[in-house]
């Protein structure tokens, strides 16, 4: 999507599935609508490896799910085991060389592996690697971790992901299948989700709830971090890595990542929405006419705001949802107002009324400011903006996109620089208490380092620049 | 798309843009945005034709805007007059030989004509005029209108296009482009919508103001019916047809053609659906704990709806945005659940309430069968269905794809049986009454056949069979 | 193709089949095949039309045949009737609007037509035509024949076609296809070729034998200038039209256009092909080490100079076939000598001898000056040009394209001076005399304009430019 | 390209080119036009790999060269060293993944690395890798020679190499690119060719001299078996490896594989094919009327088995050259003479005639068999098979694909035999000592063993079964 038309959030760095079926039960079609289930996590590759329990199978391409695989292809993807995975779009360089599942030959057969997240240390580990050899042929931390796994491989693919956990630090849901089993490892914070689910014939491992729903499975539990769940033709086991710290889980998967139909780690991000809106109300209350949201996933806290408030909600923009992304480039005067071709005002509903409009979050600041611009020109009287989350002021090493710190509005200016810069009548932002509270989790098992710097994880060992996008 | 996956809705047939800009300025980039922002009346087919003074230029093709246009087709689109079109996607057959606009030679220079709507008597006129040997290349009523406009041309084309139609019956909305002009015209009934909107160095036509807001033009008039809008470099005018009889517009694009933030003829779309939603409130109360709407055009209505009642609003579905043309078949375990896959409940929403579903119409019921199902599946305790039309019980042949009555479940059941076949707890037909007052317009102005079998056009002429989709 | 990498020859301008075969045999895959052997005839267009007895389908795109069907289009066109159409690749304009076959509904059901050839009164017949309200929607004269034989349709078809050839003049081989028979008609003077063989349970029109053998049909007979060949269930019969001037066909099918192994009006083309070397020996010797051919199409000649010389046949170059349309643009240090990049000369084999190269046909001069130029580079001592046509000095206005005589070397230079622009050391073109005796054929039943301008329709009724590519 | 159209020919495995330019000069377009040049040496996939001095960059693809690039991608291949691969056409799987140039990041930087040939103790090489816990991503022989580079880079390229070499057993023409330097390796038997040439500002590396004819690139000198020619900004330095065995370079280049204009150890393959006719007229004489080719590859022999017999040369086929990949398959009655499709016997010449048939090689005799019985319908009196090379009767491993020797018609018939089953009314075979003569080199240079099983690499190490393609 070409720029001005990509509204101004963060960028959720994959989606992984996991399906293990009985033997001569095909598995690349659940596979298939686990990670099209899961696709608002990624839209620049999408991939399926699959194992007949002979040999690996794969496709991987750029696109959306739908456009990357066809019939021809599904044919070739044989096999009662299967993982895939989606990738999100990059404004930057990306190959498909970089699209994942990854798929290897090591000394005791294949192993194809999808990974969620970011490794902090992966260049020193690549550095270790390359100093004693090996060569590497894409710049994904997925291909640090097969190499690991591979050489600790000799006492048992179990071991051998202990071993690797050992050494690897950072955010990682990761999905591995071999020729018997499928497993599932959550890093020892559990920074991004993982969950199973049971199907008639087997068993599904994804990154959000909603995609056991989609797939007719039954939910068993959340992964817990530091845990390896391993599936075979005798079920499933779960082993906890040792060493592992206190749990930090994304906080940002309830703000605006996930799907609002998946329950993580036990509380359903609809309700953990809603309950943001709720709070926010009351932290932040205004006199107005009629509660907006900027659509589409601020529209849970945006019905919590106006049931908290008594004032009505309603509808204030209109997105068009054809947009794609071979588009043609508008001509110099629809640029200026390029946000108005993905969401124009709604001139009937906001026109002489004071609004409040909520938006789960602001990172730059720079599609705020356009669309409070374009609903003034349609006649809204005020504007009084209210984020579902605090000022974004510090970058993630977690495995999402963020933009440099100077570019961050929340980190360079004040809540009321900002309200002038965006043109807003009045802007308020819901405490970190007040957003750690709406989730109903204990605070302390949250990682909320993009908003107050308190980075779960070390970063001493982190790579001096970002390189890797998985 | 593929089968299942196709809420339960009636098809729009069309929509139609036309730009006039000042000599020497390129139009194509605009029409290009004006038919993607029509992109829901029609997502089988689009085109666009310019005239650069000398001679025409096209390109037309199967799927979406941002499918068909590139940038080198765009370099041939030569220009200061265009126009647009896009076509629904049908489940049978479809031709880019059906794609419009057409354009055509004739003894004064090229015609472009891009058409909505539906002539009835097109084969009766393509009968007449194939007697007097004339071929047709297509199964557009386009053709038709060509042929018969080119014939009447000796004395002038504002001539012809009156000749045409006082032969054509039917309902029609016309974008017609020559060498030196752009021509609006609204079939004397006024069944499909068009507006009339200004440019810095020009004019707009559109079936709908959303398309002019997009394009930041200011919104003049609607053509009204009967009219004929001639622009050229001195401006527009405007021409009344003698044979003017009664308004009839289509009340259809108040409950779920147009985009909500068009107004038509006046009025406001998004107004005119949430004054449904607040009459259905009355005059079928329910007591319950939520309101949501089958997404996304019922949630007007349903924001009225909770709005009168009191109850409040919430979301009941989460809409999968990623379904494509190309996707691959389900197997067979998923499909018997293919709606899950684009609209999966909200459990943590609607578990234990009491639901009121709003939805704006019901044609099949086979799809409102499938959610309130899912919705009892994910625990809702009782699902009270409202509905913002009435029963839909008589076929359109004013260029609305309906299925034959046989398959509608207004025209063969009562409302009690329909709940049944539903397992809706209860369910409430806003009343036609209702429906007319919530437009605000005068009851006697707009085509409501398909509740009522009152056809505003003597369907004697009409073809046997239905032949012309546009 | 790019520019450099097209070797400087007229273009032939179409191919066409059709082919009859019993009710319930699909036609189809053999039209396929049948355009498929005279891709050599156009490769910028293909497309195929059927009858299945009720209805035709059809399907045409830019490209080659194989490059424009697949099989899911296949599936679509049913039928026991069909026809095809190639059309070559012009370096200005092309849209698949012009593609043929042309496939139109008329009062008596619907009528394919394919073209060969060029009309020179298209232009006063579609004025005529315009003046009486037809429009046109390309700007090919098959949509002129097409509307003239609808016209004249009430008497019946061969009634139609033959008024209709009462007003056309010009170049055609037309097959045309209603739902129960297939027709082949070729012009009075029978410029382009046509010829009917016999499969096992059916017909095949074409227009060169070489498609016969690839359908493994047996050949019946050249249809003579002016036939109508008119072929249903009761099989075929044929009809003289009845002004039928003298025969004229077009002498460079002999020359370049043909493929080797097509037998045309009695006169194999390879044969002929290696006559003219043959007399050129005579006409032009030379005392030369090797004789050698500008590949493909020069070979004939060339090894029939070996012949008669007794100088030994080699090659001279050898010709890249992996040259394809979306070729990157060469550098600019490679641009200079792009035509070694299609045509490298064969330095083992030309260095330090004396060669004489064949050229079937001259035009611009640029092509032959380049390929003298590099096999000088490779080392040969002397280069002497023989060719087996006279120098082109005339336009062709029946269906060739031609350069504007200001390009034509042989119209604007001595062969004096094209020997000294090319490089040669000697240059000798065969006579018309030679080029007529070389076929066999009576001299008088040939059209020679492009050599000798004497042209064999008056064209004083010839549009006054050259619009149409067939 | 569909069964049956396929010729009964050996597959050449792969065509490398290299090039190497002063700093800022973009070299991705003469990489492309070398490749081209070779791409009858691989149509499968196309790769081009190129560094800036800083980066590698890299594109693949499954195709023809001019169907894998297009401008997009090349704006991204920058920079002034850039090594390219073309890959043949196996009828089994192929993936992308196995494309080349493989590009591995190791911890001097990069090295992208194209290989042609094969192989045989590459499983070995492989399982002990393995062993020490490298993973793999192909199966291509590429990913275990750089794997080997890599590990033994602390002493210098040059170094690794040579270690390198110590260790892989098999046939290999390799160029390798760093950050800073081209360079190109042959194996020590010189089994396939590469060879220097020199630009006006670099050097350039391939398979054949004819990529260096279409590159206006100066002939230096073959790479002689075993040497490692290194450039840099200095120009270049050859070292040659030590363990250096007799030379054994492969003779089906001269025969088939390479293209007729490229110089290989010093010898025209043009020219070595006439030679090989001309021997083939004294070992076979017989008397006829015409001696005729099957095109294109053994019309050099064809013109020396004329020559040299004094039996005029001629035409006996007419190939249709628009054969794609994409065809569809032509019905039943269609499919019994496919081969015509592709080779349609020239009747005209052919026609009661003592026909001479060179054919360069016989692999199954399928095809031969086909055209023999096809000249004899098109009226031949008597077709004398005439192959300039011996009976193919052993399986090749050194990196061209021959079938199982149960398929070798030269390995389970007489000569005979042969005769009979394809039906000619001769067959003579060139001796293997002619056609070593015919090449003009010392005889024990060359390796013969697909003719004689004289394998110059001993097979012990070899693996079980054939699993990679190059």
């Amino acid at each position: 999507m070409f720029d001005g038309l990509n509204l101004d959030k963060l960028k959720e760095e994959c989606g992984v599935v996991g399906v293990y079926r009985s033997k001569n039960i095909e598995v690349a079609n659940m596979v298939y609508y686990g990670i099209h289930s899961l696709q608002h996590r990624g839209q620049e590759s999408a991939g399926i490896a699959t194992n007949d329990g002979l040999n690996p199978h794969f496709h991987k391409g750029m696109g959306l799910v739908h456009e990357v695989f066809n019939d021809n292809i599904f044919a070739k993807l044989k096999g009662h085991i299967g993982i895939g995975h989606v990738r999100y779009s990059t404004t930057g360089e990306s190959y498909v060389a970089n699209a994942q599942p990854l798929v290897v030959k090591y000394r005791k057969g294949s192993i194809g592996l999808a990974h969620n997240g970011n490794l902090i240390n992966a260049h020193l580990l690549r550095e270790k690697l390359e100093e004693e050899g090996v060569v590497f042929q894409t710049t994904i931390d997925s291909e640090v971790i097969v190499n690991l796994i591979a050489r600790f491989s000799n006492e048992g693919m179990i071991y051998a992901i202990e071993r690797t956990m050992e050494l690897i630090k950072g955010a990682y849901a990761l999905v591995v299948m071999t020729e018997e089993q499928l497993i599932g490892i959550r890093d020892p914070h559990g920074l991004r989700p993982l969950c199973l689910g049971k199907l008639e014939e087997g068993y599904v491992l994804a990154s959000e709830s909603c995609a056991l729903d989609v797939l007719g499975a039954e939910f068993i539990r959340d992964i817990e971090p530091g845990e390896i769940v391993s599936i075979d033709e005798n079920g499933y086991k779960i082993k906890k890595f040792e060493k592992t710290p206190n749990k930090a889980s994304c906080i940002f998967e309830y703000i605006y990542f996930a799907r609002p139909d998946s329950v993580i780690d036990g509380v359903g991000v609809y309700q953990a929405r809603k309950n943001a809106g709720i709070l926010l109300a009351k932290e932040h209350p205004v006199d107005a006419d009629m509660v907006i949201a900027v659509p589409d996933t601020s529209i849970p806290a945006a019905i919590g705001y106006a049931e908290a408030s008594g004032i009505p909600f309603g509808e204030g923009f209109i997105k068009n949802r054809y947009i794609g992304r071979t588009f043609i480039q508008p001509e110099q005067s629809l640029r200026e107002t390029t946000v108005r071709l993905k969401l124009n005002p709604l001139k009937q509903s906001v026109k002489g009324k004071n609004i409040v409009m909520i938006d789960d979050s602001i990172v730059r600041g720079t599609t705020s400011k356009q669309i409070i611009n374009s609903l003034k020109k349609a006649g809204a009287k005020e504007v009084h903006v209210r984020v579902s989350s605090p000022p974004v002021a510090h970058s993630c090493y977690y495995g999402i996109d963020t933009p440099d710190r100077s570019q961050l509005i929340g980190a360079i200016k004040t809540v009321e620089e900002i309200r002038e810069i965006l043109g807003a009548d009045s802007l308020g932002y819901i405490s970190l208490e007040g957003l750690l509270t709406s989730t109903g989790l204990q605070k302390d098992t949250l990682c909320n380092a993009c908003f107050s710097g308190n980075y779960p994880i070390n970063l001493d060992e982190m790579q001096p620049y970002k390189v890797n996008k998985k």
